[in-house]
């Protein structure tokens, strides 16, 4: 089996440890006091950051506000050949930064896996979404057949592709519900079908931080533009309706 | 059977008179020039506004936007110990005029059913919901037991509650809907449940005019609070972000 090192043992770290150790040997590390615990929770070796990053792959699996400071962590410990992956739900920064980052004589791919512990357990992983982004090499089909392999739903596309598809998936129904979640929107014996909708998206996205809604807001360059259109699409159509208007 | 008057055989009108005519004498008449073709397509007797406002039931489906104008000409017609009801999306207003213009010698009833063609054809009418409001004398009583005896999911409130209710139900359902189908959100492959349920959503409402849209947002006394509440909100939190806050 491949040596296989993981940059990250946050909640998706640990997922991503105890999927991959049966097809890798894999070695974890994180900054984080409890690592080793985490790494042995998930059922794979704890190492050094230098041992990890020398691995024939390199999976960074930590949050998107840290990406930079880790790839150039990693930067002077990567092996000539080895392939460096990021798992971030933003593609465009990750992309930027490995390019500018990490040395030419590394492959590189990009990839989104849109699933969490949470869906993993309730649904296994067949069918869940994996986005793979060609970087740098052509090892990415690789990993595109690693997934398929999982039964993942695997699709190739580019960074600014995924981004702009993601403004409108994450950004605006994160909008859309943190503010329906604040207006604290009541569960009415009145429901409709469309209004259901609106209270299921409550429900999904109740529990999600601050930090997250930030995250997904600001780390997409195509976020803002989006959601600030539709805030301004409503803000319009009350006009509209105010100013008597029949458009 | 007793003698049933409909006034508008809309889309609406028409599903009342092919439910009604089983349980009751139904006559009904409309505005529009074919009426009595409507009538007929609908198995009940076309008659005069004079013979169906004088009947022991006076049922009124017209749009809100004319409701004001048909409760003054039939205010002359009706009957001593007759009951009017009307079958309007919203209850504040209508209840209003109601009991501003009908004489004292009747009794009235409110009612909302959440229902239309559509959703009875596909569902068929038991457990779709039927809102009824007292608003002078006892026969809401008989009319909920009628709802029910449809299997109607009836439920008795007040107008102001289902005013409140309804801002939230079918305001703020109505301006995010609208928003989303303006800015030509895009079927993602990348689609999450959470944005699954903003497509689908836009499903349900896309087709819906603007006319409905300004109603739904203007004959609603406190649709304009919520909806202006949840802009507001959202406005907010784009700030929070933009200025880098974290709460």
């Amino acid at each position: 089996m491949k040596r296989l090192g993981l940059v990250g043992l946050g909640q998706f770290g640990q997922l991503a440890a105890r999927t991959l150790k049966d097809h890798f040997d894999v070695v974890a590390t994180d900054a984080a006091p409890d690592a080793p615990a985490r790494a042995s929770a998930a059922g794979v070796a704890y190492a050094s950051l230098e041992e990890v990053a020398g691995c024939e792959i390199v999976v960074v699996a930590v949050p998107v506000a840290v990406m930079r400071e880790v790839f150039g962590q990693i930067a002077p410990l990567v092996k000539p050949g080895a392939l460096v992956i990021d798992v971030g739900s933003v593609k465009v920064l990750p992309v930027t930064w490995m390019q500018e980052l990490l040395p030419a004589h590394v492959e590189i791919v990009a990839t989104h896996p849109l699933f969490g512990p949470q869906s993993v357990a309730r649904d296994g992983l067949p069918g869940l979404r994996f986005v793979v982004c060609p970087v740098r090499g052509e090892r990415f089909e690789k990993v595109a057949a690693f997934g398929r392999s999982l039964g993942l739903a695997v699709t190739v596309t580019t960074a600014e592709e995924h981004d702009r598809e993601m403004a409108y998936v994450q950004a605006l129904t994160h909008l859309i519900g943190r503010s329906l979640v604040n207006l604290g929107i009541p569960d009415e014996e009145l429901a409709t079908p469309s209004y259901q909708h609106l209270l299921e998206l409550c429900g999904l996205i109740r529990n999600d931080t601050f930090e997250l809604f930030a995250a997904i807001q600001t780390q997409n360059p195509y976020a803002p533009e989006v959601a600030k259109a539709f805030v301004a699409q409503a803000q319009s159509l009350l006009e509209q309706v105010a100013s008597g208007k029949t458009a």
